[in-house]
């Protein structure tokens, strides 16, 4: 078993226990997962680019994590096979010949 | 070699043929994060708990999956342990006795 | 009449126009509130504080703003009079003795 | 002096006597825009679209509204100027004939 599925067992698990599947629809874990990503960027409200405390970051980066964790299982989603999906239709939208050096958005690019 | 670390290689990889670690810093990243996030709540806008298109859910999830670990990997953490660490911390936060069935908030629970 | 009241009238009649009040729950209205700020954050993603076009602004901040008036008035919300009392409020929470040249959130002030 | 202008003028003087005005940079108003719009939404976490205490509504309302004031005047808008020409604009993207009773975006209308 793999450590991402040992992982997501350990959150189904302490969702179980406290009876949180009912609570867990789709629409909410993806607020859930909105909600810790703000507190995340609260983080660095106010404050500069990497003015922030490695403890804080781990902790709000699990809150991301876990709820996405459980988002991709409801949904019987392997979280490593989209991102590798991803990077193959990234390579599309921002080819290295137009985007190096480039932050602009892909349909902005020339 | 774990799984996670050969996405993350391939994330980094992406990102340095196109020359994009100058934009990466932590506050950015975070905000790419959050940004990502919402991306996956408007798809549930005006809509039911589970009236989503599996693609799209994927596309977000991924996105969001992808500066997560970048974010991580900028200041070498391994997002296993983290969640690991946040179960720990949320069984004493939200103790079965109190929170199960209930939705509240730990600082909320009685 | 005034000047907040008729821009609320034209976008109740927009809304209605299109018989829109039926998606109009809060909770979506908050959501939609949450995307546009997002969206107004993301014009700033990569980028310097302050590098923005002001065209675009005006844009996110309307999307925003429309969508609190919208909230507001479902709920009988004066958004001048909490304005207001928010301001007594913080003036409590963050008495200029303490809050001086402080960004810190009040339950870290000193 | 227009009611909005009144109340925005009292933003001013609290964030001055604070000594903000340093903090309250473009980037970060925005980023504060949207972590109260990420409050607003946490009201309803778990929770039925019409299931928020009103107090806590007008909390957060307030909190988005008074971020988005100050950042409106930093850059000298007008922001119900922006919301009649947004009602215009989208008068043109969801005609009454495409738009009605339907909630897709306007990219998606037919």
């Amino acid at each position: 078993m793999s450590a991402i599925r040992d992982i997501t067992t350990a959150l189904l698990k302490f969702r179980d226990e406290r009876d949180w599947k009912q609570f867990h629809n789709s629409k909410d874990l993806a607020l859930a997962i909105s909600i810790e990503a703000s507190e995340l960027v609260e983080l660095f409200l106010w404050k500069g680019n990497e003015d922030v405390e490695k403890e804080q970051l781990k902790d709000e980066l699990a809150d991301i994590l876990s709820y996405c964790l459980l988002l991709a299982e409801k949904h019987d989603i392997d979280i490593l096979d989209i991102i590798k999906e991803k990077i193959e239709k990234n390579a599309l939208k921002y080819p290295v010949s137009k985007a190096k050096g480039n932050s602009k958005k892909y349909n902005e690019l020339q």
